[in-house]
């Protein structure tokens, strides 16, 4: 499970997708890794959303949006994330991890970050067409569900938005 | 796309992953094909679900659910199938498709069926504790996504929740 380098060695700027970071990491600092994962989106002309999966303190799962890229429509970053955590932990229950994500996840999403049973998510932008707290989903938040999440929403909202602001812009200009 | 092989040629046994089907193939012929992919589950240890999607009649897609072999967490059958009708179609949107699944979708294939845009969802058994529509989920039938879905259920309902009452009672008894 545990493929972290050396943590000692191991500076803020350290750029690896395998990348572990020391547990002194806080929310915000993950928020800005999926943050830097929604860039690495927008460069392959992406919708530029990113996402981290951390246990213990640790990333231990990277992904970003690459629906056109890789023509499959469930290759949303947050998948993208959860798929890159299994992989590393060789297994399939992320129990004690959490998920970071720049906007609140589709109702596939959240139905993966429900399956995959994620003690937690922190997300940064609302979705108002798309995301499944904000069309009523009843994912999240289903009381028949054994599994029960803790949200945090709204974390680096305006860095979040912003990047989607000006790649749908910039879309529109041509 | 179209990988048919000479459709005069290919029996109603024919036995290939790849395989796409005469045009005469009705939703019960289709949802047979689901439960042979289902059954490639069982023979995994899988818990048994198979669906296909298919397109102007012919299959395009084929899936099974593979969690624990893949130690991935949204190997749903679904999700394979989608995905191998996207890499057979070379591209994400299935706007003109069907989907048979043996199950009731969980929310986060109802989320997948629904990105995907897919334009038909049969299934066969419904499923109390995870699927969408029994979970109330809000997905297949949000009034505010553009995306509507035809939906008919309980098509060769007794075979689908048959191989997986068989499933879990083997299990249960060790």
């Amino acid at each position: 499970m545990d493929r972290a380098p050396d943590y000692e060695s191991v500076g803020w700027g350290f750029d690896s997708p395998q990348a572990h970071f020391s547990s002194f990491m806080n929310d915000v600092d993950f928020m800005q890794e999926a943050l830097r994962e929604a860039e690495k989106a927008l460069n392959k002309n992406e919708v530029p959303v990113g996402a981290v999966v951390v246990c213990n303190g640790k990333i231990i799962g990277r992904g970003h949006n690459q629906v056109e890229h890789m023509n499959d429509v469930t290759a949303h970053a947050e998948i993208m994330a959860i798929r890159d955590a299994e992989k590393n932990l060789s297994g399939w229950r992320l129990t004690d991890c959490e998920i970071f994500s720049t906007c609140e996840p589709c109702p596939m999403c959240a139905g993966a970050i429900m399956n995959a049973r994620l003690k937690r998510l922190v997300y940064g932008t609302a979705q108002p067409k798309f995301g499944s707290l904000s069309l009523s989903c009843n994912i999240l938040d289903n009381t028949r569900l054994n599994h029960k999440i803790e949200i945090k929403a709204g974390l680096l909202e305006k860095e979040s938005s912003e990047l989607l602001k000006n790649f749908f812009s910039s879309r529109r200009d041509g």
